[in-house]
């Protein structure tokens, strides 16, 4: 867990600041928690807090259990979705643009490869799609170590090159029922409660869909969270599980997005509970399963738009609120600064 | 109200984003209230959002209330908070730097008046403080009505000089008494649904709050929206009203911000009901009131992170969510231009 060594000099900054005591709500609390997180071994960072370079890493990657019809769209689109985030003509690169965030899209295994080089297309592919989980091992646990490895890598050099502020998205047919059955495998919360309609399925699909994830969680009894991810997990998903370590080990904090990433995050919580010191909640999703998992995080989102796109959209989106809370702390008067003698 | 010839074609080109319908929720409907705002009178503008210069007026004025000890602190603070935001040392300065919003300041009437000329210091002075309303008029009519002609006027100059997105906040010790006895009056809501605990009084505080609200209220029986503000109005609440009008003059989109800005809000649109088209809300307060304004206005606003005060925080804070708005509307690939053949 995070030392607390500077937790007071943090909070009396905050309280001395011009304004009642708590009255910038969440800022406030969002401003102690990256002092606390940067100033872990640094005690001068109690009086700043630095988020340069901020970076979406946008994972992608297939699933066999598209096959069963449980998405609005065929897994071509992973593709095609993946050309539009290289090509800055997705929601995701408008708001990157808004937002001055820089963009990374990882094929961490699509169907149909991306051929030509592209500067922001890092190929870490640990495979052509996923099996189809309601049927058998989405992959195998070699793939899952792997991936975990590849995301919490990818992480390490980002921060290496100067990235203060760490977020991921994703992008991959079929990956909501893989997220809802590791949710349910993991939490042990019933299938119908971690399902949702994705990104606009139908009624029947829907109940397609709750019967697919459940042929995959009666397979995890017993298992730990690996085993879990290799049987119904997804490679992009593998990935970001690694990168929710690797921003711990790094100690950046990291900008949570919706409802397939919070689960990346609360798997990550369950193979190292300190993880979730580093996180920050970007939005809560209208897709049902993420008020579930963000319950089980003890998650307070900053966003509430009934956003349902992922991408990294809810998170990139926040951005400018953590800016915030960092300009309040590093810049706003004090009391004694501004000659205000009483709190206002 | 707003012209809806282009209303059609506005609602085609963000369905034809390459998102499911209605993927990017909140943000969706303020793009389109966005270009339906701008496109009235020019149809090219459907194709494009344009914020250059968001600007925040913050109008301070003080309060003859404030004498009744309903604040947790004295009016001399209104002056040293206006020096505060002239210096750039408080809240509502960090996040017009955090989020490239210009910032001027304009003493509607405070009781102890800047000496120095200021850059950022508009003078339109109502008086030196209002009167105690709980047992007299705060001002005259023809205060009102300088009042309304001045925040308009305003408005004007500002977007005669390039702004695109207005704001307004507010400073001024007792003003949510103001603007609670304002909200009774007009409204007909019970003055206890109205009154909260402004930045942090006590309960006993919070009592006598409503019993010198009350005999405010108690006097506006009957009267039309100029005499209720000349009743229990204040001098920086009534140059806002009339900067609502004054955007809806202008045609330009107005964030609004807090309880005391909501209600002033509120005004415009009994007055001049097409007002409420060009505002857009930007967050929901803390302060209890704050909701049943917002109910009256039908208005959802973009951001809840229990914020309570003021100064346009809560406006500015929400400025990037428009302008990713704008960037998706602007930007963002459709379909056919990014070759994506089916939904994603």
């Amino acid at each position: 867990m995070l030392d607390r060594t500077h937790s007071d000099a943090i909070q009396q900054r905050i309280d001395q600041k011009t304004k009642p005591l708590g009255a910038l709500g969440q800022l406030e609390s969002l401003a102690y928690q990256l002092a606390l997180i940067q100033s872990q071994d640094k005690p001068d960072a109690v009086d700043q807090i630095h988020l340069a370079n901020p970076t979406v890493l946008v994972f992608a990657g297939d699933h066999g259990i598209a096959d069963e019809g449980v998405s609005i769209a065929p897994s071509a689109v992973t593709q095609q979705m993946v050309l539009n985030f290289l090509a800055g003509g997705a929601a995701i690169n408008c708001f990157c643009r808004a937002n001055q965030v820089a963009i990374k899209v990882v094929d961490a295994g699509i169907l149909l490869p991306v051929e030509e080089d592209h500067d922001n297309l890092i190929r870490q592919r640990l495979g052509t799609r996923t099996e189809n989980f309601s049927k058998q091992a989405a992959m195998s646990l070699s793939q899952v170590s792997q991936g975990i490895v590849k995301g919490a890598d990818l992480v390490a050099s980002t921060v290496a090159a100067g990235c203060h502020l760490i977020m991921f998205g994703e992008m991959g047919i079929g990956n909501s029922s893989s997220a809802a059955a590791l949710l349910a495998a993991v939490s042990g919360y019933p299938v119908e409660q971690c399902v949702g309609y994705g990104t606009g399925i139908s009624l029947e699909q829907y109940e397609k869909k709750i019967d697919v994830v459940s042929a995959g969680v009666i397979r995890c009894d017993g298992l730990d969270v690996q085993e879990v991810l290799a049987e119904v997990g997804g490679f992009e998903i593998v990935q970001m599980v690694g990168a929710f370590l690797g921003a711990y080990e790094q100690r950046v904090p990291v900008l949570v997005d919706g409802f397939i990433v919070t689960v990346a995050a609360y798997l990550a919580t369950q193979i190292e509970p300190a993880c979730r010191d580093y996180m920050i909640f970007g939005h809560r999703s209208h897709e049902s399963g993420h008020e579930l998992v963000l319950s089980l995080l003890d998650a307070e989102p900053l966003l509430d738009l009934s956003l349902r796109l992922g991408e990294g959209t809810g998170a990139v989106l926040a951005v400018p609120l953590v800016k915030a809370a960092a300009e309040f702390y590093n810049t706003m008067a004090s009391f004694a600064e501004a000659g205000v003698t009483v709190e206002p």
